[in-house]
């Protein structure tokens, strides 16, 4: 289960320690690539290769999805899991999310997001406030 | 069946009794997170498989539903029942549902609740006088 | 066959006679719990379970099903059948549903229903006035 | 087949004889409530059930389903055909259907239907003169 | 194949017979029932039954549905095919259709109409111009 | 296959050959019935089956799909291929279609239809223009 | 697979040469036929079984239909493909799509295309300046 | 997995390098054609099949959908992968993506694109700004 919130700080050499509770869940290779507001996204090769499957599916036809499949897969880098549980954060994908040294490891189920922390706490306390404005919103549409 | 309402106290240490007619049906692992309407969400751990699995299925190119998720799924933590039938609320999630001494518990089928005790009268009062016109308006747009 | 009317006394310990031809059908275990229209409903326990089923996959989203989720399922309880054929009604629920000694048991298929005489006959009054054009109304939205 | 109509009288017992035609088909046990359009609905078994079955799909939360349902179900009796074909007609039902002594038994698929004689000549007088209208009708919302 | 018209008289006995092409398709027992466009509607017994079938699943809430299901099944009559091919038209069915002693049969696929000649002709005679504006419309509600 | 366009008397006694390419593929039996823009219909034996189920499925309640039905069907009758490979057009076919000596055979697939030359003549010259704008006719709508 | 352009002469007797790469695809029969955009069909038997069985199945009623499928399969040739791989195009189908000596032959998946090399010229380079708006459409309609 | 970008040099000889990450996952046999966007795709022969065989299923009745379909299909051409792992890329299709010599070949799961580097790197710059509001806007639609 990939749930909950940790802090952890990336070291001078880019590296950033997993949580230990989720090192068996994540395993030993991970795809990590441009996230959405700003963070990273992390997967397990397993729950990479059914995202990408979907994506997979989006129509060709238009430029939209293009660009999207473009920003999300061309982006993307498959890591490994060092021996003491760090990964390794591309050059360029700690520039896409301004990561500094302090940074947020957020779980969401099938994919963990890397935030620079500042940024974390302003959007938690957003959605904290919004939350049962968020769920009505997506009660309305039929998706939750 | 987790049905029916019951008044426990949360002890200084933030302990809290679960109904003993609950403990079987709960089991000895249980996934407490922020809730909606300010109480807090308890899930046996089947159940909380259930819920995440639909909850992974929301559409990710939303932010509302990206926004629901990390409140959902970031604020989750796994907790133990121990030995006299009691869990430990973190302080994080009292805070969130502003829990003081008097709570209720309540039952909703595939979860529990736990709601400050103030609260969850008035929500209550407020339901009842309700039910008929909540009933048809579900009827109307055929979900129940 | 939970079918028919019966007029049956609730004694002044708040024990209610079921009608022997719905026993066997009811079986010992019955949940009884807050009603629509100012009743009680009382299901056998294969029904409950039913019930529960489909509500509990009503959408999580919105407040209207939370708010109907809290009344029917927190307000429910088990309830034995004793050796004559007896339930006991809670205090709660007799007072929610404003029973006096005079009550009226209908059977509507699945479940039964525990109404105060006096309302039943009025509302059954009505029902039997307005049946052509209910069914119509149905049958135009194509529910019946 | 229940189809064909026949004219049979109401004995000072309030007994009804069935068709010979339709004995072997009825059974010997059967439901018999409150109808539409003013006649009373006869059920074989087997039929009811799936009636019901039907009907107890009918969505709970609207007022106009439960009211139909219990105007339906807590208005239906179970009687027996007796060793010469008759039936026995509940007075409250006699009374709902203002029945004198000339009935009409209508077959109409799965049930039969019992009307005052000068009720049904009146209405199927009617039916006769547009029939062809009444087709078009269900034609045009494609259940015909 | 029940294809083609042909031109039969109705003996005094109001005797008709079947044209020998359709007999064997026919079986020895049908049903007879009042039909549209004032025209007698003659079903073979598997062919009834599936109309009825269809039929018996017209929605029971609307009036008008049940008024059809009166008018074609309460006046549906079973009768034999005798040992030289014909059938007795009952005298109800005879006025409804404002038969006179020259009568067309029609076959259509699952059924055999019986027109008086004189309408026959004026029906037919009509079609014949309107087929392409027919078909367009069938063609263009996608049923054709 | 039928398909591609022959030229071919009709004899005195208005027997027509079939071209010899289609005859393994129709067989010995046929039917030919009144067809739609003022040609005649000739199906083999196991599409004409084909057609009429799928026509037999025709909504009953409208007097459009009766009208067609009895167009289609009533008109239709079942011819043999002589050794020879004719078949003999019935006279009140022959009118219908105002066939003369000279006709046009087209194979449309599942039908071969029998057109006037001179009407076909027309009618192909029309559609060899319009082909583009009527693909794209049927491409919008969905069917193509 | 039937994709790529080549540039072939039809020669004076109206033969044509099929690309190599295709022969092995292709079979030795095919079907030609009259196409869309001024161009010729053709399509290996076993892809004009495909297409047919699909346009077999556009309704019968409408007009736009009868005129299509008599434009496709009235007008369809089956032709064998000699010793050294060409085919003999019939002189209705040449003038159909004004064709002289320089030809075009497209493959586009299940069928080849044989075009004027002018006027296939003209169509690709306007095809080649839409493609992205072209695609967009698709996209925005749901097709591609 | 075709995923990441990486930049590599068109030689003399219009060959051009696969990155070594990809190659197992390519194979020998790869399929090249005009892609949208001013750049070209090329395909693994199994997603080759499936694309052309989604592709395949575009109405046929449709202008654009042709004016496409001869776009992808007959601008494709088989090219083989060298010993050294590299593939020439045909003139026809340098002149269309106005490639340089330098490119950039970028993985979008099922397909690979090469890109003129100046083209791909605007590109790239404007999606990324743009991501949050694309995704938002496929998530409107409900394909993302």
């Amino acid at each position: 289960m990939l749930i909950g919130e940790y802090r952890h700080t990336l070291d001078p050499k880019k590296r950033l320690s997993l949580p230990s509770k989720w090192r068996k869940e994540m395993g030993k290779k991970l795809v990590i690539t441009r996230g959405l507001d700003n963070c990273l996204f992390v997967y397990p090769l397993k729950e990479w290769q059914k995202i990408t499957e979907k994506i997979g599916q989006l129509p060709l036809g238009q430029a939209d999805t293009r660009g999207f499949n473009r920003f999300f897969l061309s982006g993307a880098v498959e890591v490994e899991v060092d021996s003491v549980g760090r990964i390794l954060v591309p050059d360029f994908l700690k520039d896409f999310a301004a990561l500094d040294t302090k940074t947020v490891l957020a779980g969401v189920h099938d994919r963990v997001e890397i935030w620079d922390e500042k940024q974390w706490d302003d959007y938690k306390h957003k959605v904290e406030q919004q939350a049962d404005a968020l769920a009505e919103k997506l009660g309305d549409v039929g998706v939750l």
